[in-house]
């Protein structure tokens, strides 16, 4: 076969996505050895116990001495200091990633940092679960999903191939753009919608004249779909609302009108407005089914269990009258 | 075993819920005769070739006819014009009960057309699925999840017995409130989160810089998460929106001023109060899976099939190197 494309990898960090990058590196033969190291004791000492990674370092300068590939995968807030801290210990030709929701600010805190002769090109797995942590990760989460490569002006295009290939060995679809667009797309495809589930599950705790037990008896009717995101890192999504402010500020505003217009055709009874809008946003649905980007089973294949048959509700059972 | 508790069941529209009560009432031996109608010529062609009711009839009076439980599955907009269809052919003792998701409106526009000596018993199950029409129907659809009945004062207390041991024999808990309660309590977990996702997945659609291809493509950043409920049949969130107008008008004026508290603290750089929220939110969450109304996998259990792997790409193969 062919030699795997990497072959020192450096994860700093060690969630869901690095967690998750480990395991799929060795499962698919992507990177030959793999280092990993993140910040806090217990998590490195969790890393080993787990043996997703063929090394565990104690610090950032280590894991990236002699890395072919290191990619950077903590919440994008910590990207600057982070480079500050591996920029000195990077060989030349080493490619320098990350896996954040954010890529302009990322790209502006990195690269000041990164030496001439290594290569910085920012990349953002479109991929997740609500969970956290180095016991969460699985080598499928970035099977059919997307992988955005945002490669600044002038990168060195063997680096961008590299990774390219990385990913794609991961089994992730692969695409590039810049920055700017990869932080616009995702504030209406992920960060908005972060926001506004956040928003509505904390919404929910404030009546007095509805219980806490009785919004999660009564979830069922779709607001427990939105606890699922809202219950995401809170470290990992402060930071991207921090440092993607703008853009998601720009389609909040869109939101806001839109939600005015069908809190006015509501006021007003117009229902054809109503019975048309919701048409429409049924055919998106359709369109992400279509193309794999979500489960056709309905309710996301939830699982439904039958109802165990009690001997006695058995119908025409043999004792029947 | 016990005789049904329903010897004859009627319904009047076979779409998911219909569909499914028919299903559930069978299979678990809820009711002795299933009779079964809808508007569309279609619909009933359909019920009839799939087999799940034990008569397919024209009429909603002749569905009525003799029938011990009466349940009327429509969009709560058609209640009023369906009970006075089928007012003049119930039997005394009839039951009358219904599936909407608006209570008030159901029981204001019901009451007056049912006759002295049958009994009118609103309910809702709060189950569902994106899905719509008798296809998409099946018979776990109400397992472990609530029913809400909602009598009128002064309701036949065996009635409402009745029809709680009909709905816990289909594998619900069953709860009883005031019709103006549960619209509180619905706006809330229900309504209010159909109407942010309908209007979120319209809003996707509306940039001139982000195309509805990308929209797809990267939806899995959370985006689709709310293509699903906002992919509900229309007709029936029409009415829901137009019958729950002052409810749902309140729980989104208190949206509205948390969406505010968010927005502010975003373009204040606040991050200690955003990360605060998003502690809060989590252990909703954790609220909800801990008393079985949400999978406890992650990703809602969504399936992530492995890569198949390649002959060539496998780690390890013999022909390595």
């Amino acid at each position: 076969m062919s030699p795997p494309i990497i072959d020192r990898l450096a994860l700093i960090g060690v969630g869901l996505i690095g967690g998750s990058i480990a395991r799929a590196a060795r499962e698919y033969g992507a990177a030959r050895t793999i280092v990993a190291t993140a910040r806090s004791p217990a998590t490195r000492r969790r890393v080993a116990e787990l043996g997703i990674a063929d090394q565990v370092v104690e610090t950032n300068a280590e894991a990236a001495k002699g890395a072919d590939l290191v990619i950077v995968c903590i919440p994008v807030g910590a990207s600057g200091p982070v480079a500050a801290e591996i920029a000195p210990h990077l060989k030349a030709g080493a490619i320098v990633s990350d896996v954040g929701s954010v890529k302009g600010s990322v790209l502006a805190d990195m690269a000041p940092h990164i030496p001439k002769g290594a290569h910085l090109i920012p990349a953002h797995p479109v991929a997740g679960t609500e969970n956290s942590g180095p016991d969460s990760g699985f080598p499928e989460l970035f099977v059919n999903r997307w992988c955005i490569l945002t490669p600044p002006e002038g990168a060195d295009k063997e680096a961008v191939e590299t990774l390219r290939a990385f990913w794609a060995t991961l089994g992730a679809n692969v695409e590039t753009m810049t920055a700017q667009h990869h932080d616009l797309v995702l504030a209406i495809t992920s960060h908005l919608p972060h926001l506004i589930a956040y928003t509505i599950v904390g919404t929910a705790e404030e009546f007095s004249n509805v219980s806490r037990s009785e919004v999660l008896k009564f979830s069922a009717g779709g607001f427990r779909d939105f606890t699922r995101i809202a219950a995401s890192d809170p470290t990992m999504w402060r930071d991207v609302f921090l440092h993607n402010k703008d853009a998601v500020l720009e389609m909040l505003a869109q939101f806001s009108a839109d939600l005015g217009y069908l809190t006015r055709a509501m006021q007003d009874g117009d229902g054809d407005a109503l019975f048309d809008h919701f048409t429409r946003t049924r055919a998106i649905r359709r369109g992400i089914v279509s193309i794999g980007q979500d489960s056709a089973a309905p309710d996301f294949g939830r699982p439904h269990p039958a109802k165990p048959l009690a001997p006695l509700a058995r119908p025409y059972a043999a004792d029947s009258e």
